[in-house]
């Protein structure tokens, strides 16, 4: 049975707007995602009203139920976020604190539910930030379940104080290409491990 | 003419709620800034629909325009957050992206429209996260043009993995009361002087 | 044939000083590894002259290329360290420096030298910092080629502006004891798998 | 009186090597704070034997002293650091856990030792991380008791993965330049400001 990737944007800007560095990075992975056999269901995040909170479900109008869903439907999750003043942003940050809720959401055996999953990273901006903003997101994936393959993070930042968008450089820089081919490669091939092979959980041993 | 100063509560809840420990935290320095003769405003910032984006008026039904208006009539900030998962809250975030405007609204001297204001925070959780956090909100407010006086930020967080909120404590700490006695003296004296005394900018030698 | 961990204690402290919590810590993880047939040795990185810098070998005098030819024997790591200022410590930043080097030693399809190994943290403090510790760990392991199991933390701090040391606590909290178990659990399968089937490389397919 | 200043270098090379970038960033500091009347004294951290601690004085062979001594002296630090994995270098922090020590170094009013002191930092790096740097010196000075002036970090990175040294680029850009200069302008403005009228302490109305 083929992995499937759901790859969450957190750009600030609704779709049909200006055109989003996060999603040309998205797309990048999503096509190398594709050459490891992995299709990747891509969902803007300001598309949705995503209530504020930290439950699975804040009641009428909240779009994190569904959304949720898909990311529980997937083995691979691909957080990609611009970068505003070198942090992750505010639509990254929602969707997080969401997923705090899987914390209380266990198997019998203490499991989260959001356990065997892989998670990895895109990050975008003008200038500087990527290494934080990939540190924030590793540990709180982590904290709420989540695996984190070797070199789980794919970004393109330009020089200090640049204000270059990533949507506009007129090629992708090989350094990126490579970066992405290889976060594929790693995610694929450790998602498909626990797939095949789960975490234990607290009492394997059974009796 | 006295000091003023806006608290920003950044809580995910809206008013009407349940209480707020972050509501607790600024209280208890709205009351310390009191004898410093700085009265207070507090904006519980999840009452009021803040559109996301990094301009400073993101159009029809944008809250934000008034609320920068209040940052801008004070000598004082004091950006209050929850802690989720060791991090900011997305509220606090989106805050801060909209002061990101600050950087491009400057004056004939090369100054941001905030210079000579003073930032402090306020951080509360259940466990673990706010030296972090204040690291986090020092750097972005700083960013956008905030002085940060010495020890300025006021927080409590319980033991590891405790779940404890700062509102349902029976008393307040005593070291969090000299913290935040503290945090109010050393922001009111700086406000002062700066007030009295703003930055230079590019060229005053003048000519 | 059974697993192998290396464990890093990177109190600021060297051995016949004053017990470390560092080292408690790391302790009750080395026992949670042995129920999981992984032996682990402990070194104490301040009993060792590390010199400053970004190689694998500094010259004369210099400790690290013992400890990387260790780390790099074993399937595990275990990254120890002592919260100061809410921060990893310098100890802990010292060891991380010289593993920088791994960016650079690379095999023939493109995977650095330390990949296919797993890496854990324990992080302990008076009070706060475990979270952002935790996430500069492992985004700094993550980079040089590490794997982060899912809840690859095992940390103790204690309450806001507290002085009471993880060593000095009469028992180990429940919580402690559960997320010390989980995290050993963890780690061993998955560096299980991937010493099983190791990452694949950039050109696996080549004929 | 003139203002005096420290400019701590955290280069992880010592003098006689390979030029530092910390270095040049840290002499256009020093010129241009020259312009405000200050004078800047450079330390080179790596030049001198800090024993790894938390208190002022950790016994024979401990540089420490004298370098506290002279941050003392100032009325201005400047702690500039190279980027290592995006985060603040080993000698960096070594020289923040030092300053641990104000914190238990108070006068009878309950004001740190030193208060009064303004601190601003310089980030350089092959590419990414000065933010995030200047978040962690930041939440740190503050904590010790240092007051931090608007716009406090003069910065250089190059785009994502590139490996072009500061110290190599053949023109300072004008942007760090124009930063620099702001810099010193606010720091020496705000040191003035404190060192004419210190911060009030617990009980300044007293008789």
């Amino acid at each position: 049975m083929p992995l499937k990737a759901v790859a969450l944007n957190a750009t600030l800007k609704s779709s049909g707007g200006e055109p989003s560095s996060t999603d040309r990075m998205l797309s990048l992975i999503a096509e190398a995602m594709r050459k490891e056999d992995v299709e990747t269901e891509t969902i803007r995040l300001a598309d949705h009203n995503i209530l504020p909170g930290v439950t699975s479900d804040e009641g009428p109008g909240d779009a994190w139920p569904d959304i949720r869903k898909t990311i529980l439907d997937a083995d691979i999750l691909i957080l990609g976020t611009p970068i505003w003043m070198g942090q992750p942003c505010s639509v990254a940050k929602r969707a997080l604190e969401r997923m705090d809720a899987f914390l209380e959401e266990k198997d019998e055996q203490g499991r989260m539910i959001s356990y065997g999953r892989v998670a990895a990273v895109a990050v975008v901006g003008n200038e500087d930030g990527a290494h934080h903003v990939s540190a924030e997101l590793y540990q709180a994936l982590n904290d709420v379940g989540f695996t984190i393959p070797a070199n789980a993070v794919a970004y393109w930042v330009g020089e200090a104080m640049g204000s270059t968008n990533f949507v506009d450089l007129d090629d992708v820089p090989e350094v990126v290409t490579t970066t992405v081919d290889m976060l594929a490669r790693n995610t694929a091939h450790l998602a498909g491990l626990l797939k095949e092979k789960q975490y234990p959980g607290e009492d394997d041993s059974g009796g």
